[in-house]
């Protein structure tokens, strides 16, 4: 398919999430033209056998993806951006809060709905980096590390220009670098298994238990006691709550020290849920990553809130079609 | 300057530290032709101007190119490593041991001298990297942290087959990774002010330091009391020598966590005086690093000791050269 200039080019965008399923179409330049949204098909395991509710799983994307009025033949490829973990880059699928989809083959189910495009798939937090270097908060740098701070912390790398894959498609996980390896155990273990990880502190559901296990919202149900909740109340000014942010800022401010000096790094964008706490949570950071680097190269570093909303997951995905040559390093 | 194979091109080497200046002439296959070295010359700065003792280190320096016996009309570029900081790609550099170089344009002049020829410079610890990842233990991978462990901390990343700069050329000081954030900073305050630096911990003069307040060696001179020593006494099974390695091997293990969750590396290499104690540093490493590294992904990651010896700092400068499409970004 010839296009003759960024406007012209349409590249179908899809980005899969525990809750929901995105679909979407952008043009060469980073514009949605059109956006399809649904939540992911709950499906019980036990209800059917799990090879049959992945693919109603992928009945439900593909149908989304058949209601977008745009002309398939106009295409000149398919990004996905899919939560992980995957093997990559073929594309193997096995999303955390997607438990039917366990090495499910997502790159070549798309290339067979659309054979001769390029279809390149990777991370959502990965997309959500290339997103902000392209058109948000990072557009502007070279060196970057993007997160995503909210149900999990994730994040990716781009340096020199360009997406670092790493040597299994999985480097950018800022969430498992250790903040806290001295920490007690019993407050600082991480899902991962290791003690201290950025996650395990600064994820909003470990800083929400945080916050309920000194006395925050004692009285409410778990759904009323979400990272989310604990940015509102900070925001009105529990004390909890805002030692809750304080400690996560102090946490990313440590964990972007240490990927500053190992990656010379001139910027750190956050964007997810707890980023919408602004400065309750950007000013703690601040402090804390100052007092944190030493070295004269790693002080000329900047964090700032990521500056995109919520397409862009489908920009990220479209991004590795359109800007391949930064951000698809596979075949 | 046209030669027919890798075996027929030379490259003037020149590596640049505290206590030796070396240069060398090297073959497009990493093979030292020929190598001279020399105690840099000490000059105490009360004795003469800056200005002055800088330029007496400098002709010691041209001296020694000019004693080697390579046709300089042979050469097709000059590369060169040499202690930081420095500013990069430009070359102005301020070795922490040579205080009267405090900016000196160590690539300008080096380019003065060799009209017409690609001179290029980066860190020392760079250059050792490039090496190993050329020639050494990392020669078989794409995504590697190469480390030394001596004096300092110092090191450097390949991920997938390039060199990375960073913003500012200061990519890879893994020395100032933070492993012990919480540590109380009369005990782990880094020369760069942080507290928790892998480098306050597992630096030769730090190790000797936390050993000689837990009783070790009290009667001796601190010029026997180094990094060596711990290592020689440690081999002997001297009880606190071997738990100074052990420390060591611990913060290495988390700091080496960190990095391999941030660029999913492959394969961290370790070189430098600490790493001559072997298992005595690389079992509790070992085990450090397993217990602190939960994701899958991760867990393929290896550490071996580094595979070059003495002329590591002369093959890895020529690499700027021979190898420049992979290591060298810049101008």
């Amino acid at each position: 398919m010839q296009f003759e200039s960024a406007q012209e080019q349409r590249v179908l965008a899809v980005d899969i999430g525990g809750t929901k399923l995105a679909v979407g179409v952008v043009d060469g330049t980073g514009r949605v033209l059109e956006s399809l949204r649904t939540p992911t098909p709950a499906i019980a395991a036990a209800e059917e056998e799990p090879g049959k509710s992945g693919e109603a799983i992928f009945r439900a994307l593909t149908d989304l993806i058949g209601r977008l009025t745009t002309d398939p033949a106009m295409l000149s490829g398919v990004g996905i951006g899919c939560g992980g973990p995957m093997s990559w880059p073929d594309g193997r699928v096995s999303p955390l809060n997607i438990p039917s989809w366990r090495g499910f083959p997502l790159r070549d189910r798309l290339r067979e709905e659309f054979p001769g495009l390029p279809v390149r798939l990777h991370n959502d937090a990965i997309c959500v980096v290339l997103a902000e270097h392209w058109l948000g908060a990072g557009r502007e740098h070279d060196t970057i590390l993007g997160m995503v701070v909210s149900t999990g912390v994730g994040g990716g790398l781009i340096l020199n220009g360009r997406l670092i894959d790493g040597s299994s498609g999985n480097a950018g996980h800022i969430g498992h670098v250790l903040v806290h390896p001295d920490e007690d155990p019993a407050e600082a273990r991480c899902q991962c298994s290791a003690v201290g990880c950025l996650e395990a502190i600064a994820s909003g559901p470990r800083l929400a238990a945080w916050a309920v296990r000194r006395g925050w919202r004692p009285d409410r149900e778990e759904s009323e006691r979400t990272g989310r909740d604990l940015v509102e109340d900070a925001r009105a000014g529990d004390p909890i709550a805002l030692s809750a942010l304080a400690r996560a800022g102090r946490a990313l401010g440590i964990a972007i020290a240490s990927a500053t000096v190992l990656c010379d790094l001139e910027l750190a964008t956050i964007g997810g849920g707890l980023a919408e706490a602004g400065p309750l949570l950007f000013d703690p950071l601040e402090a804390s990553l100052r007092e944190r680097i030493g070295l004269d190269f790693a002080k000329q570093v900047r964090v700032v809130p990521a500056g995109l909303g919520q397409n862009v997951g489908l920009v990220g995905a479209a991004a590795l079609i359109v800007r391949g040559e930064r951000y698809w390093s596979a075949d």
